[in-house]
């Protein structure tokens, strides 16, 4: 697993302890964080059979002690309904390099989203992207969800893997993705060409999603070198915002 | 778009109404129903502000009168988060025709999920599936989710349009798409080879998708015609089964 470097970062999240730093959780977002020796790590809470479960998975001993405690003790200390498997880790986010810095360290498509704002959509395509091997996520600060255990859960380990790159001004970081000799496509259902006839290959390519619905905002879609479209019936206007990155990640990927 | 027949079914799910069928909320999901002649409706509860949208959606007279309300009336009326979009519509629930009949009746592949249980997946599988033309998705009844709001939501519409079988037993459902001419394909990160190496091209195929975690059932992946994966990093383990859905209907659907 490739990981990144971090800096401690406010988190304005309200599911936040009061002590600062995210609780992550389920047995993929504990364990690949456990692993992840960038990765600042304040707490662990397991119940018995999570700490074995862990252990097969990683063997101890771990960076942070365990604390062995009871099921209703993770349930009342998480979100409702947090799937959590028996595990709780707390930590304190990672922060990803320089966008600059990162796209000369790394090959692989950059992915770039547009007010892509459901953190179960954001993790899950962190998943995608670490499994379709891409270099990073790039999303606008001010309209992208903030990494809680929601976020991590649905990235199921991704996120110690693929750096999630916050930027305040996303137009001016498609002009940097450009300089840096990347071809900006941008996804859109009214594109001229299909992704793969569109001649990408042997291009280091940065994908541009917009939200669902709205698609692109006009001043990112004008950042674009092109526009491409994803091969779906007239039955339906669009796919959900994850299967459309999978996909396109997935044929970006192709031999 | 196709549509399917109905017959009313009982309905078990918690967040039933009292009065029976099934509340679907969301402008597309219920701008599709609406639109589903093989649909069956009891009651559309929008506010004005989506009574306009629905209408510019599909031209008034709609096959139900619908009742003005203000938004809190929606927000008690569905659970909690659900985000209906200002219109809510009453429907008895759709019952696919039988799996031997639809397959004489249609072309493109079949998706067969072994124990998906989140709605939100099985939603989104089935949007992937409109979009790119599976015939239909088939399911073990006692081990998927109802169809509810929920599931139609993350559908976007697509409900109305690719059938959801039910099937008491899995195993059975596979040898009659074997004895039907399609090739069961089995998804599977140990497969020997990839998706797109399989040699598939000209033949129809159901492909079949597992919980994620457990993967396929011993006797749904011994029913299966060849194991194939899609190739993936070793840094994740698996995909979201809804990203491989995906991603697996679109490399079917290739030309």
């Amino acid at each position: 697993m490739r990981s990144h470097r971090h800096r401690p970062r406010p988190n304005s999240d309200a599911s936040s302890p009061p002590e600062g730093g995210t609780w992550l959780y389920g047995m993929h977002a504990v364990s690949a964080a456990l692993a992840n020796p960038e990765r600042r790590l304040r707490r662990l809470l397991v119940t018995r059979g999570a700490e074995a479960e862990l252990a097969e998975r990683l063997s101890p001993p771990w960076r942070v002690v365990p604390e062995i405690v009871e099921r209703p003790r993770l349930d009342g200390l998480l979100p409702p309904d947090s799937i959590h498997q028996g595990a709780a880790l707390l930590v304190e986010p990672l922060e990803a390099p320089p966008l600059e810095r990162l796209l000369e360290q790394t090959t692989g498509p950059v992915l770039v989203l547009d007010q892509v704002t459901d953190p179960r959509n954001v993790g899950a395509i962190l998943r995608s992207a670490a499994a379709f091997g891409a270099a990073a996520i790039v999303v606008q600060d001010r309209h992208a969800p903030q990494e809680t255990g929601l976020l991590a859960r649905a990235a199921s380990g991704a996120l110690e893997v693929v750096p999630l790159v916050r930027e305040v001004n996303l137009a001016r970081a498609l002009e940097m993705l450009k300089k840096s000799g990347l071809w900006v496509v941008g996804l859109e259902a009214a594109g001229p060409v299909t992704l793969a006839q569109s001649g990408l290959i042997g291009r280091r390519v940065a994908l541009v999603l917009g939200a669902e619905g709205e698609g692109m905002r006009r001043l990112t879609r004008e950042g674009c070198d092109e526009l491409v479209r994803l091969p779906i019936k007239p039955a339906m206007e669009s796919l959900n915002v994850s299967a459309a990155a999978a996909v396109a990640l997935y044929e970006l990927a192709r031999e």
